[in-house]
């Protein structure tokens, strides 16, 4: 059990946070508690700017020539070159292109090569439903006897063995926030000879990551959560250096030829991180999520995860205090979490819905939990102070129970 | 040889033209003649209000509730609801989704499922690279040995026989402007059991298209060219009804499960187009696209070609009359070609640099073309003229002679 805190102690928090002035650079209506940066990331308005920007005078007035003078064509060149820190990656190393969905299957695909004997994608039970969805597909599309497994977070260093071609993690959970050890099942992989491919969706941006260190072969990541780059912003690959060399990308679009340019018809990857790239770039997407990049440099990430531990323990503090009939589901070791912080309760959908009517935005993930997402940049000690007091009004006045709150809309 | 056309004849025509009051949509500076739209279609005004309203508001204000309150899981449904009639396509055989390249991909390897016991993709010889490329990776990823066989467009007919299975073609050639028969071929492939997959990115928006009628089986095209969505805007794909149940699509992102927000374990794919949905989708790219093919409504495509190639006519007649070194390679049969006029010269890189210096866009492609986009929404019959007066005083007067004009930049 955290110790619950006072709102005197959170405004004094508040006062001697480095990341208060941050809070400045983002778009959120004065008064709203927003708790879903981990699913959608909030505007901050450098990015409207850039993005006004691009469409009036890059694409308005500058039309086909910006491709050069803004340099559009390297766009995603850039930003991979800002996501790299984020994750301890070399520069080169890191591409930006197309969804999550999509970089999955182009990693999954590369590292199932590499591993031509071995048959076993191995993954947790409960990982997002993207990245099973993505390794089951594609083995039916391969047809060479490829096999999603799933086992509990628990089990996973014991499944490794000589089967297993990729282990295929997310290293934060979605729904409870429990995070895997990226280096130890890296390493016990490595040592079983087999290849790792984490998504790091609900890492990158969020604390410090080094992909390097962790001895991982392969990553993805997202741009509109904790990068918060828009909705639908083009994602992230990572490559280690190692495999880049003849790296086999088994979508063949004209971005990730060698010189897309010459227009040549015979095809030669481009020998560089870049043959991640597939088809034209999405400059709108791209710029959005360059403009929204701009404020982690410099950043101190470790600094950043601190605050972040801090409001989840007035968070999660004021809450356990307040209303004892939710179910923390997120670790309390701040090892062995993300940045979230999840409960679970039966009405948990409904609960969600009377607190955005309130001002807190947190999100609902079925079958039964609260998400809230803890994110430094624009949340105060206080915000969070508020929105466990709300939530636990929410509970102890029985608000969820309004039949407005339960019919669920089309995305929940 | 196409008669010229006077300046006076001109204006008559522009004080006739329906099609004239739509110039006032677009965003393209007073005085510029933009004759590239086949490679990037210009900015409306609409648009440009449609996305700062996406992301000011939407996004901005809006945040996470914006995926239920401007039903932004669905946009990619409307968006391709506005592309269906351009492209003769039932209702519900037409997806938005990734980029064209992706699309390929997905709809190649479907394609080839449903002819396991062919083994040849054929292609025309010049083809747009991507096309080719994404062939032979595809190829070489099943490792089930497809081959990629390409043959001169004169060639295509003769070359469809019991070996192949999917003939991969794009109706309009990106360099001559040359228009294959689509119909023709179509029913040659079908009665020899090969299927088509048919690249519309130089035919949607430019002149009316009927997928359904051509007996087409699968098509792309470009949601940033003739639909003027923006940079990198989003493809779309189509299915002929007959594919669609069972469908197989192999990038099993989430959106393409039947109920991706049920975040279910296990991958059941739509049974419907959203198939082809893999990611989140690019909501700010969707949302230009979609505002941008607004004026498609209602539109008399077969009107809008017909100004297509009388703006043709003056171009090229005047070109042909004023610039006699100049060789057309685009066909002078309406029927066989898109709407763009080709132009052979040594030179072409440099005088497309000269035009532009002189305030006209067209474009250059490798080794030795200039490449004009007639496109009949935001020019008129004296821009063209005047376009064929600038490029015939490059010509006559060896503006092109210029070192500046002669160092190729990054994209060219």
């Amino acid at each position: 059990m955290t110790k619950p805190t006072s709102l005197e102690e959170a405004q004094h928090l508040d006062l001697n946070d480095p990341f208060a002035p941050f809070r400045a650079s983002f778009a959120i209506a004065p008064g709203l508690i927003y708790l879903d940066g981990n699913s959608l990331g909030p505007l901050q308005h450098g990015v409207r700017e850039r993005l006004a920007e691009t469409v009036s005078e890059q694409w308005g007035v500058g039309l086909i020539r910006s491709w050069n003078t803004y340099d559009w064509i390297d766009l995603s060149t850039s930003v991979a070159a800002r996501i790299a820190p984020l994750i301890g990656a070399p520069q080169g190393t890191v591409a930006v292109a197309d969804s999550t969905s999509v970089n999955l299957f182009k990693l999954l695909a590369a590292a199932l090569r590499l591993r031509p004997e071995r048959k076993v994608i191995l993954s947790e039970k409960g990982n997002f439903p993207t990245d099973l969805y993505v390794a089951t597909k594609l083995a039916e599309f391969l047809g060479q006897g490829h096999e999603l497994r799933t086992v509990e977070a628990s089990g996973i260093a014991d499944a490794i063995d000589a089967d297993t071609a990729v282990v295929l993690l997310t290293e934060v959970n979605y729904r409870t926030g429990s995070r895997l050890d990226m280096a130890q099942i890296s390493a016990i992989a490595r040592k079983a000879g087999a290849l790792t491919l984490w998504d790091l969706a609900h890492s990158a941006g969020a604390f410090p990551v080094d992909v390097e260190a962790a001895g991982v072969d392969f990553a993805v990541g997202c741009g509109y959560k904790y990068l918060n780059g828009g909705p639908g912003a083009p994602s992230f690959a990572y490559v280690a250096a190692q495999h880049l060399a003849g790296l086999f990308q088994p979508i063949g679009g004209w971005q990730s030829h060698v010189a897309p340019f010459s227009f040549s018809e015979d095809y030669e990857p481009a020998p560089s991180i870049e043959v991640l790239r597939t088809g034209t770039p999405p400059v709108l997407s791209l710029a959005g999520l360059d403009a929204a990049l701009a404020i982690f440099e410099g950043i101190d990430m470790a600094a950043l995860r601190r605050k972040a531990d801090q409001l989840f323990d007035i968070f999660v503090g004021n809450v356990e205090a307040g209303c004892p009939q939710l179910e923390l589901l997120t670790p309390r070791d701040p090892g062995k979490r993300g940045t979230q912080a999840s409960f679970a309760f039966d009405n948990a959908y409904a609960a969600v819905q009377a607190m955005i009517a309130r001002g807190v935005i947190g999100d609902f993930r079925s079958p039964d939990i609260m998400r809230f997402g803890l994110t430094p940049l624009y949340l105060s000690h206080q915000d969070v102070w508020q929105a466990a007091r709300i939530l636990c009004e929410v509970m102890s006045s029985r608000a969820w129970d309004n039949p407005a709150y339960m019919t669920k809309a089309k995305v929940v």
